[in-house]
């Protein structure tokens, strides 16, 4: 057998203490699985003194996790502290260029930098990994790396974020404002007190840049992600979009074709009888659609101690096996830089929710609108009259150029008859 | 750029015919991602003549397989024959010892070969890859081999054919009975002509070893699966298990525990609930439940010719990677022979169907059967009269020994009162 791997890990909070108790209490399986130990050495973190229910006395302290990548007692360096830049990219750079693999879970980090650290470790000729970064648990990124491969992936889409799932399943199981489930999500702890990051979609296409980047060839790109939250879904979105046969949910959406790429991230309409309407609670799950291989779904928690420090040490284990393989799933020099796709020319299906003053013609001018647009409507829905005089219209267009709705939607917001700005979903067809 | 990976391919049904045709749709692409070519170079089949829809005049034919490993200009095989012994396992068996990659798509002979296969593949240092055996194009050993690879997994359980489900989703969707299903998948080539291999089970168990070897760090045992397909399955069941909030599938079902290895295909309720209950027509889908990561949910296409032929080629990319690890996710001195588990210990909740003479006294003396077994009932459906005197009695037990119901329905079976034999199908409720 070989020597042990050894570990030297910055960043202590939830997911680098389940890293600690995940490596203990399975310690025996994952040396049969990698045929040597895998050993934590070293560990950084601001607060030596804070109590993770985890025995980090064991190890060697370092107040600067800087000095991790030049230990000779460390062949592998853990990043679990966070952040786009700052200490985080700075070791993950200092790892790299020290000619030794790194491992992370930050999102944020590779979204902004990705492309950098994948060419650097490729000069280096050492595995950057990062399955923890998406999904959680989810074995997603190898799932399109090397699962996939073999197939020209012509659209990926998920539910990447399990705050806003969460916040969407209990809107619907228990009818629920908005504001009401996520200020109870925050005191369970299930969102952030600055919630805008998982809210305003900000994390998933976080996610959604770097799944394209794997499944496209691309070279990642992050500004290129439309990015629309959940803020504006009410509790009657979601009746309207149930009685209409969706659930909604915020959807990350990919497509490259044409030698552009398409990525958004925004709140769909999904058919009851597709399988991300049965996603709730806290879950994510990935869709691939392939050439040969048609439709892979790969589903589980996305978020949480243990489930990412499955993924954490499952690139590992990987590392332990001697895989070395491209950060991107191909060099970097055969990265694609391909453009942003126009969004206006996406098609599709499309829910709109009109809030209008309640008096006669008011539909008459709204669906005038929309014709005139070369928007045709395939279901309206308009439920009683609300106490103040206004009143919710919500129509489902037949599938349409997107940019034509949304021409459509800027005469028709700034009508007098229509008393708030209007909300267009997506319908998720496929 | 390496040299190409050069390809000695065996067998050229629909999946072989599909292996040729995806390197050629997606050459440019696997190039990319693999960082050389993929190329065929010679192929091997019964039947020159038959035309196949690709052009096979490029390759050098071979009329005898067993030519391929010896030949200087392919660096691996790719068997596709088919068929747990013969052709199939000599070639595995030569190509392992000429020190070249073997990929297969061959669950019968990985099924009863496996652990000699992988022994000699490790013996030589050379892979032996096979994710095209399970579950199609899904990349579910893959996953769990690696995937998962930090967890301890605990079950693992799926719907692992296509022909069954798909048989079980029309009988539901059509209210057809098995036999009309049957025979018009049999005229649409979705089922064989001899369905007895997929409808009994035994492909399902075939898949279901070899998965559970991979999660569980186990010798694969088929002998050690019990395997029951759907024949007795009627629409009345699939009618009564949904009025009781089910759907009916065929689940391959396994689990190791102390020391002992459980391993079943069986026909289960699964609640509408249950990711697997929307798993509809030829779909396959696998979970695995790991003591860190929790559920995860792997789905997709689980056959034919497209999907079959990216998992083959998806192993072929990582053998020109140069991915080579040990075929059952360690290496094979590490395999725990793990003994069969007790059936009858497992513990669940149970439907049973009785035929039963409609007379007084009859539910009486079913139901003191079971009590006296100490099997108590959750509900009990019993509606209206058959013409011919005969009458269903179904019920659904608390959980409970499987054992004990076993034995309630041996004495019930024995009973004047019941006129056909039981049927008992478990409810999957994790």
């Amino acid at each position: 057998m070989s020597t042990a791997l050894r570990i030297g890990l910055a960043g202590l909070g939830t997911v680098g203490a389940g890293v600690v108790a995940l490596l203990d209490a399975n310690a025996a399986l994952i040396e049969r699985r990698a045929d040597r130990r895998i050993a934590v050495v070293a560990v950084s973190a601001r607060d030596r003194a804070r109590a993770r229910g985890v025995d980090l006395a064991r190890f060697e302290w370092i107040d600067d996790a800087g000095g991790l990548p030049a230990r000779d007692d460390v062949d592998v360096v853990v990043e679990l502290i966070g952040g786009a830049d700052g200490p985080a990219l700075t070791l993950a750079r200092a790892t790299l260029a020290a000619g030794k693999p790194f491992v992370t879970a930050n999102k944020a980090m590779l979204a902004h930098h990705g492309l950098e650290l994948a060419t650097l470790a490729e000069a280096h000729a050492v595995p950057l990994k990062y399955e923890a970064a998406v999904a959680g648990g989810i074995p997603v990124v190898k799932g399109l790396r090397e699962g996939a491969a073999a197939n020209r992936l012509e659209r990926i889409y998920g539910i990447l974020n399990g705050t806003c799932n969460y916040i969407l399943s209990r809107m619907e199981a228990e009818r629920l404002s908005f504001a009401a489930v996520l200020a109870d999500a925050q005191t369970l702890g299930f969102a952030e007190s600055d919630p805008s990051f998982d809210i305003d979609g900000v994390d998933a296409a976080h996610k959604l840049s770097i799944l394209a980047a794997v499944a496209f060839g691309a070279r990642i790109d992050f500004a290129g992600v439309a990015a629309e939250g959940i803020r504006r879904v009410e509790l009657a979105d979601i009746d309207y979009a149930s009685a209409l046969g969706f659930r909604i949910r915020l959807v990350g959406l990919a497509s490259a074709d044409d030698g552009a790429m398409f990525q958004r991230v925004h709140p769909c309409l999904v058919p009851f009888a597709h399988p991300l309407a049965h996603v709730d609670g806290a879950l994510n799950a990935v869709v691939a659609e392939g050439n040969f291989v048609g439709r892979l779904l790969f589903q589980g928690r996305g978020a949480g101690a243990g489930p990412t420090a499955s993924a954490v040490v499952a690139d590992l284990i990987d590392i332990a096996r001697g895989e070395v393989g491209p950060a991107f799933a191909m060099p970097t020099a055969r990265l694609q830089p391909l453009p942003p796709a126009d969004a206006s020319a996406q098609v599709g299906r499309c829910y709109i929710r009109l809030t209008v003053a309640d008096r006669i013609g008011v539909l008459a001018e709204l669906t005038r609108e929309l014709g005139d647009a070369g928007v045709s409507i395939e279901s309206l829905i308009q439920r009683g009259t609300a106490s103040d005089g206004e009143v919710y219209v919500v129509m489902v267009t037949h599938s349409t150029v997107h940019g034509r709705v949304a021409a459509a939607l800027a005469k028709i917001a700034a009508s007098a008859s229509v008393t708030a700005p209007p909300l267009m979903l997506h319908i998720l067809d496929f």
